[in-house]
């Protein structure tokens, strides 16, 4: 598999059409074609839509470009409302700002795929590249920024992406593995997991690492025990009170981010819990509040800062016209062990045995 | 005073000098000039600096752009590490996108003046207008933006902004005011305050807000009960601390910002003080994680959305060359009463009175 440089479309084009030739296709003019190229008002959706399908179907041989793009990376997010998005944009600025371009930020509202009036502001605008962070972006869209030679990297692909499209993660499977190994081996047997929503692939990672490490140590799955819940503090606090009113509740509780976990704390006060003595807690993310709130938390560090720094390096390098080796890329996942994390208070009383 | 249209420098000069006249009186060549008014590398930096000059003392008389700017607006922070910085950003976006702009963000590692390789950046790239962030930028900065037509408007300004930039900021004082007044009215008595850095405006202001409320309750102001830290988690820790440490300790504590007022929690757990039943916090701003700790923190609200949203149209209206009625906008603050505040101990078990 290679990596098509910024002036072929993903996939198989390698020719495409000149402007004039896709014009004659669309029975329009070769400024209207221009004005769709470049993302420009005034042509009516079902034309614009006639030009695309055209460009899709056939590819557009770009020729030398008269007029320089936008100086600047976009990074697209879902949404702007977690203190995640802030390590990733920090990471990207690291790599754009010494050669001089700016990082610009959009959010889509929570959504997985970016509205068309993003793509057309995107492609008015033409940056050097764009990082979609979590996002689902269609054939079309992709195939919108392939044609004006707008390079595409995915950040933390919620989904398969599709497979031409260059991609910077985490070793999730490897963090959840890791979370769970490090509560059996101080004794937990009882340990729920919360997970985020089955359709974010680092999500459905994470499950199967704590699935793995519960399995090698030959504790049967209670499905009892795992919970799905949105990725916020909100989302973990409903579960973890569902987990805590369990007949046999967990004595740990594996939470698929930080933000969850914040929201196991808070059940556990509701309950009257203690972290950790009745209930350990192990985060996934290691944002800058792991650290700030009492007992600080045990975690599951993705190198949040690097993948931004990766996912810039790459998408520099496509629009550079250079084809990375690899177009996959997976970043190492730590433990970090903090203060809630504890033995289970049964084993601590038979073996006096206690951490902190 | 009026705000200078986009085609004037800040200040006095209204005429200002072509190209070929400062070429002329720097004694370098137009394309050189040309190169330094648009951020271009390739100019010693001994010339760049007499060329500068030149500016600073005559003014630019900017013709008609031969090519248009960057479509996106800068906004650059002291640094992005605090989760604050995304409410700016989102206001920022929530003005500027549907007008087809992106958002560029920036740090400056904690300086509160960008440095020159900023400044090149931003010349080149001729945004529509630079939001800075509690930022102090030089007389020559400014002068530099202003020749280039690039509008500027300084958010939360560290400082008395020189009065012809225009700024945008919240009711500190009031804040402040509010603040103490809410502890005073639950029956405190000693009311500590962790303030930040005397150099930051807004910092001043809420301590004078929290002084007046004193005052006016007629109590004398005991200086030690007043610190000052850095406006981090680990501020308020140190600070809070020493406050605990005092042979008699404060019933109260008012943070000049939510993540000092979360380094008072982590304080009052170690000195196993409950926060409120012995020890009540109110905290400044009003982040999201506001909420989700536990107890949740009463604080006092600066509407940062609106905040980014006001400074964005503000710049985009000196963009478009309207002088805006206000060139000094402060948005008012409002105290959210959650958990983190209850009266005093001694009055509790003296009245029998509880909030919770």
């Amino acid at each position: 598999m290679t990596i098509p440089g910024p002036d072929t479309a993903y996939g198989s084009r390698r020719g495409g059409l000149t402007v004039a030739r896709i014009a004659h296709l669309a029975g329009v003019s070769a400024p209207t074609v221009s004005k769709v190229l470049n993302g420009r008002a005034g042509v009516a959706s079902e034309t614009r839509r006639r030009i695309e399908q055209v460009i899709q179907d056939h590819g557009y041989r770009r020729q030398e470009q008269t007029e320089p793009g936008t100086p600047v990376v976009e990074v697209v997010f879902q949404s702007l409302d977690s203190p995640w998005a802030l390590e990733i944009i920090r990471g990207v600025s690291q790599v754009v700002r010494p050669r001089g371009l700016a990082v610009a930020v959009s959010e889509m509202c929570g959504q997985l795929t970016p509205d068309d009036a993003w793509t057309q502001d995107v492609l008015a605008r033409r940056p050097a590249g764009v990082v979609a962070v979590s996002a689902k972006l269609t054939e079309q869209q992709t195939t919108q920024l392939a044609s004006r030679a707008i390079s595409l990297v995915i950040l933390d692909p919620s989904g398969e992406p599709a497979h031409e499209i260059p991609s910077v993660g985490a070793t999730n499977w490897n963090g959840g593995l890791a979370a769970a190994r490090h509560l059996l081996e101080l004794g937990h047997r009882r340990i729920g997991m919360i997970n985020g929503p089955a359709e974010l692939l680092c999500c459905r990672a994470r499950l199967d690492g704590y699935r793995a490490a519960m399995d090698a140590a030959g504790i049967a799955l209670d499905p009892d025990l795992v919970r799905v819940g949105p990725l916020y503090v909100d989302g973990g606090r409903t579960e973890a009170m569902a987990l805590l009113a369990l007949p046999d509740p967990p004595t740990a509780v594996f939470a698929a981010n930080d933000l969850q976990a914040l929201g196991v704390y808070e059940a556990a006060r509701l309950a009257d819990v203690r972290v950790p003595q009745d209930l350990s807690v192990v985060g996934f993310d290691d944002l800058p509040l792991g650290q700030w709130i009492g007992p600080s938390l045990t975690t599951v560090r993705q190198p949040l800062l690097e993948m931004g720094a990766t996912a810039a390096d790459l998408v520099l390098s496509l629009a550079d016209g250079r084809r990375p080796e690899h177009h996959r890329i997976e970043l190492a996942t730590t433990l970090v062990i903090r203060d809630s994390t504890t033995s289970p208070p049964a084993r601590r009383t038979a073996t006096k045995h206690r951490r902190r």
